[in-house]
């Protein structure tokens, strides 16, 4: 582990520009870990930078808990799907109200993932909401969403359908995988179960395995959505109401553990909402705080359906290297790695804690495996893997060349 | 500041016993910080030990946001009222099913708070749902419960009730206040606004201002209540439904802030609910601390009024000794007042950290003031003032004789 102080490279750097979501419908049907069969499986994709005549400069860049596809450049479908993760649930609003991608300050000529080099493929994930095959999609059999039949699915059924994409895509090798939170999730999965196809692994704010904390987090989130009467079982398509109420509440909770204590002191204090004198109200917001978390709450009912909350949470709750793949060793689990792997952590992030991390380090170390680990000095907790692009930049870079 | 490895005197200790529940009318409207008045108002107690001639020997012991009167012994309505704040809600049953005090364990003859030389009085609080006056009473002007008229209270305005309260029961000195978390808070209130009347501040777990992120946990418990269709704007009472579904998160997001990653880690680790195999479900609990998470919420709202949760939780976000008694100076707030004070927090804290009590030490101390701090290295985050008993009792006993 080396504690990070490194500097960005003072490289000018651009957008990647406008880009269009595309989709590819998967010609088979896709094997999930939960023992049914989805068809037909559509996916959502954004592509950034030229792929090589030899088709060995591809990046998978893979998203978080309310992520999509569209992590670089101005979306001209802003309205539609939304952006950015975490703290950057204020979507990052471009000109003429296009949305920047969640990742937009790491992706783009001269940036971490530079598409002067390299070629980019973003995918939703299995299960999501922005286009890719989700409880919101339409079942064939009954010609009707999903909802509550959608099937329970795992991280590894997410990386067997983006691997099924990538074959459409003519894409057989990987550069790399990267990505953030769950994302990191996605690049170990990927390096484990296709360790000929993955030549290097990019973790960040991640883990091999959520921590109780964590664990309760989640499932507080799923309660607050499912106790919403509004959800209806999960079949509330096309009834009119939506669980916005519970829905809100989880991202409520989200982003707070999204941050940290000191960011949160910094950023709201105990400043009231207005004026200087308390108004003795239950059923309004009187803190700054009470009023963002509102906000927060209202912006991502919006833009997010709320059964993909639930089965993404689901998903990244249920993920465990040691015990999916090293019958509960994580060593074991890592033996086959064939990539070198990078990893970056934040020291104010709870959620996913630098520990986690360093396990991941220690057990590839153990196993002779090539690894890097940077824990970076930050405040923002959770979100810095969003936020602190400019530090995490020449660390991409370098492991990148290397 | 002393690192406590303190070790419990090796006393027979006793229990107070069976005990019931007392009440009183206020013959005088509470004045409250809101504007209005509260008429009549009804305050639940109990008592331990024996009042001495010259009734100096008096100890007010002030409960936290779920508490209530029953402090020690056997209650014989245990059924009715049930005990104890945070993980301790899995009730404490002794036999017959009659509940034991929320901190029987610190109150009793040879207990840190030794009934067999004081006199221990424990209220419930103003706004409560233990027997005082709170929103589920009967409004007189209209016969009906207050619901939504319930007026916004205060930390000073609990304080001025119980103070009324002691002095239908003929007390006027209180050798000392103590309590933790809102407890905490309540005996910094007393000790400031009558710094005659209190000998001694013994204040756990708590703080002089709640941090943002407590401010922001507190927020997301009481949207959760106020967002749940059946909360009814805060007339529910009558109407055959009551918010249980949103208290249950409220619950559960509770219970977490007040236990630390590690204690959860150590309790629940990644244990599956039954079986050694996922049951794919979004639905059921499938881990240890899901199906927790889901107890605890149960047994919370079958004993616990919403609209106490949320009046009581507003309550403590306010309370803020500089804003309110110094004109932002934590220093200047603490000037007048006249009381020993002992701290105590502890190591896991994360909710009520242990620094908020150094603001005070520090402030107390630049004042002259006689202040004893000790932080309690344990496990269990903000629980352990319910938990640990056996260390908090002889730094509590040293500071009494004192």
């Amino acid at each position: 582990m080396t504690a990070s102080s490194a500097t960005p490279d003072s490289q000018a750097t651009g957008s990647v520009g406008f880009v269009e979501t595309q989709y590819l419908e998967l010609p088979d049907p896709v094997r999930l870990d939960c023992g049914r069969e989805l068809h037909p499986v559509r996916v959502a994709y954004e592509t950034y930078g030229t792929l090589s005549a030899q088709r060995d400069n591809v990046i998978l860049v893979c998203h978080a808990l309310s992520g999509n596809a569209h992590a670089a450049g101005l979306s001209t479908a802003a309205t539609e799907q939304g952006t950015r993760d975490g703290f950057g649930a204020e979507d990052r609003d471009g000109a003429d109200g296009k949305a920047l991608g969640w990742w937009d300050g790491m992706i783009g000529p001269g940036k971490a993932f530079d598409t002067d080099r390299f070629f980019i493929v973003s995918t939703n994930l299995l299960g999501g909401c922005g286009g890719t095959t989700g409880p919101s999609s339409i079942d064939p059999v009954t010609e009707r969403p999903y909802g509550s039949d959608f099937p329970v699915v795992t991280v590894a059924d997410m990386v067997r359908t983006q691997r099924a994409a990538l074959h459409e895509l003519g894409i057989h090798q990987l550069a790399a995988v990267a990505g953030g939170s769950l994302g990191g999730m996605q690049a170990f999965e990927w390096a484990i179960t296709y360790p000929d196809q993955v030549g290097a692994v990019i973790s960040i704010a991640s883990t091999h395995a959520l921590s109780p904390q964590g664990m309760a987090w989640n499932a507080i989130a799923r309660e607050s959505i499912m106790r919403d009467a509004d959800w209806q079982g999960g079949d509330y398509y096309g009834s009119g109401r939506a669980p916005d109420a519970g829905m809100g509440v989880a991202r409520m909770v989200g982003h707070i553990t999204y941050l940290s204590a000191p960011g949160l002191a910094e950023r709201f204090g105990r400043r009231l909402q207005s004026a200087d004198e308390l108004s003795y109200t239950i059923t309004e917001p009187e803190f700054q705080i009470e009023s963002y978390l509102r906000h927060q709450a209202d912006a991502f009912v919006r833009r997010f359906d709320a059964n993909t909350y639930l089965f993404t949470s689901r998903a990244l709750t249920y993920f465990d290297l040691a015990q999916s793949h090293g019958d509960g060793s994580l060593g074991r689990a890592l033996e086959g790695i064939g990539a070198r792997t990078l990893l970056i952590a934040f020291s104010s992030d709870w959620l996913y804690p630098p520990s986690g991390s360093e396990q991941i380090e220690r057990a590839l170390q153990a196993a002779g495996k090539p690894v890097e680990f940077h824990v970076i000095d930050a405040p923002y907790g959770h979100d810095c893997f969003l936020l602190e692009e400019a530090r995490q930049t020449p660390i991409i870079q370098r492991f990148l060349k290397g």
